[in-house]
């Protein structure tokens, strides 16, 4: 019995998990994976207005003992500001449960047109592994002479040896796992004169012990480029935190929506759960509305099957989105289409059971 | 007189730089612009094997006295590191120079395809701001515990009041000029939870004082994200260095090629000369062939006419530019053509004297 904790949180994040359960229901029920959910309402603006914090104190002795955490999106700047809002949940669990791996998928699916010319179905499929638990989002830093035109503000970027080597041997692993074999690290170490040559540092020295992979490195303002100009020749691509959040929201719109791209919080220990969240936010501008798109979370489901050790499932769960997108008669207004939330993750769960 | 300092540096830079000159003097005795030119050899590798620093120790004084800089491109990292040739030479000008404004229109062009599906010449024509002097790319910083398991590297962003004010209100009184009134703000305040909620109350201020100018905000990931999906709402965007960094290589990558985005480092005080360089790098690759786009550093030469109060001359190596994009006889390799880097540049300089 696999224990998951689920959290909607704010926005379309409560119009969209529903959706990504609906779905994974039908194909736990089909492969025989016994699932359990348990709902919370923290992580949310709703939360905070009541409690004046986003998550109650023992949160962390709460959400430890689930095997994974399926969580929607967080953040209602109306009521709560970002940065707050954010810090005071979704990268409290990344960094409270050490998952230093934020694996995320950029698949150019069947029936959903690219922005970029000519490209087909197959055309574009790399995967992003970012560091997810320090880099440039620290929280370390502060300002000076407030107030007055001297004012400064100053904040840190760490990187240490265990965060950096940690994930780029995930990646290297994975890249080894994967037919191109390639792995590219995204840098800036001509600009970013200590941090940026440190992780080119660490990233030659890793990959030595996995000779039979191919790692290149490009500075990230080049990599932009070439993720639009010539995105096929990309595998497996690592990043530090925030080059990996800018590149995990670029693949996606090269691959037509960000509706559709999953991401995985993984702490591969497994000494704490892993958090799975689609890449798109709480949307607050179609917020309420019924129509987002559901995908991203409902391929969340298929990542957090993965790594409970059901691969079978997981896959019935890709096959379905794809044949109902190649279908294409039940689209969310973002793919052109007129079906309602409800109704593409409807679709999605009876296809499972027939693939 | 003005009087130009050439710099051609490294690689396709000096294969650029005598195309941008053919181009300037055409321009210039066209529109009767006295212009005098005096090269310099730093700034390149070959300095730095001659003398093991990138710059003489008066380069500051020897380049003062001159109203710009035509610069090429720096960088060969089989002979020097790029964080050692930057940071010795180009880093060094923007910040001794106070050219706080890096300015970087991205247009696409006549003849030129977009990877974007569908976007015509016209399409996309948006120009980023990028502060050029402090933020991320600061020289604060080091490592601890080097060698063992617990090294780590911290590196400081430092954002000043005064940096991010100037370079705000630039952006602003420029976004006031132009036909649409709209100011983006490239931020990620969500995550970079200090700096960056900095940047975001600067710029609230600011707006203030032009209320006809209509100023949003995208967190730097979403950004490229919108930029891919629809690039014609965006007018003027102003980012933090490493961010208009980033934004500078996507934006010309979107509009076909980096090889023709030009980029002027301006100090608008006047005090210390303006620099003028392309986008693109000294490209090792393909350097030493002929084969280099030479329109990045011809439109240079049309930002510097224009800083020296030339709009009539710059805007006919523009207009020149255009029209021989439009014919497509004379176009590099990176444009699907067969011409070399000088044929394209004898074509550009002849058509200023015709349009
Ligand atoms: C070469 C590098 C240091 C430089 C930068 O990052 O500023 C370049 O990418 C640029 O955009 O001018
Ligand atoms: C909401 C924000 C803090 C977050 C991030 O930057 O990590 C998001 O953009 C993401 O990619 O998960």
């Amino acid at each position: 019995m696999a224990r998951i904790a689920v959290i909607p949180g704010d926005g379309i994040g409560r119009e969209v998990v529903p959706e990504g359960i609906r779905v994974l229901e039908a194909a736990a029920s089909l492969h025989g994976v016994p699932l359990e959910f348990e709902w919370f309402d923290f992580a949310s603006a709703d939360y905070w207005t009541r409690h004046g914090t986003m998550l109650p104190d023992d949160w962390f002795d709460l959400l430890r003992p689930y095997d994974a955490i399926f969580f929607g999106a967080v953040g209602w700047p109306e009521v709560v500001p970002d940065h707050v809002s954010l810090w005071g949940s979704l990268l409290q669990f990344r960094r409270g449960f050490d998952q230093y791996v934020n694996l995320r998928p950029c698949r150019l699916l069947p029936g959903v047109p690219s922005p970029l010319a000519g490209r087909q179905a197959g055309d574009i499929d790399f995967i992003v592994v970012r560091e997810n638990t320090e880099g440039e989002y620290s929280s370390i830093g502060g300002r000076m002479f407030e107030g007055t035109e001297r004012e400064l503000v100053v904040q840190q970027t760490v990187m240490t040896r265990v965060g950096v080597d940690r994930v780029q041997a995930y990646a290297l692993d994975l890249a080894a796992r994967r037919p191109a074999r390639h792995l590219t690290s995204a840098t800036k170490s001509n600009g970013i004169s200590i941090s940026m040559p440190y992780w080119d540092e660490r990233m030659r020295q890793a990959a030595e012990r996995r000779p039979e992979v191919r790692v290149d490195q490009f500075h990230i303002d080049a990599l932009t480029a070439h993720l639009v100009l010539d995105p096929g020749k990309f595998d497996v691509i690592v990043a530090s935190n925030l080059f990996g959040d800018i590149l995990s929201d670029l693949g996606p719109a090269l691959t037509g929506t960000l509706g559709v791209a999953p991401s995985a919080n993984i702490n591969p220990e497994r000494t704490f759960p892993s958090l799975f969240e689609p890449v798109h936010g709480s949307a607050p501008d179609i917020a309420g509305r019924g129509i987002a798109n559901p995908i991203g979370q409902i391929w969340c489901g298929a990542l957090m099957l993965e790594h409970l050790g059901q691969p079978r499932a997981a896959a019935a769960i890709v096959a379905a989105v794809e044949s109902v997108l190649t279908a294409g008669t039940q689209l969310t207004p973002d793919l052109g289409g007129a079906a309602r939330t409800e109704d593409l993750g409807r679709a999605i769960a009876s296809e499972v059971a027939r693939v």
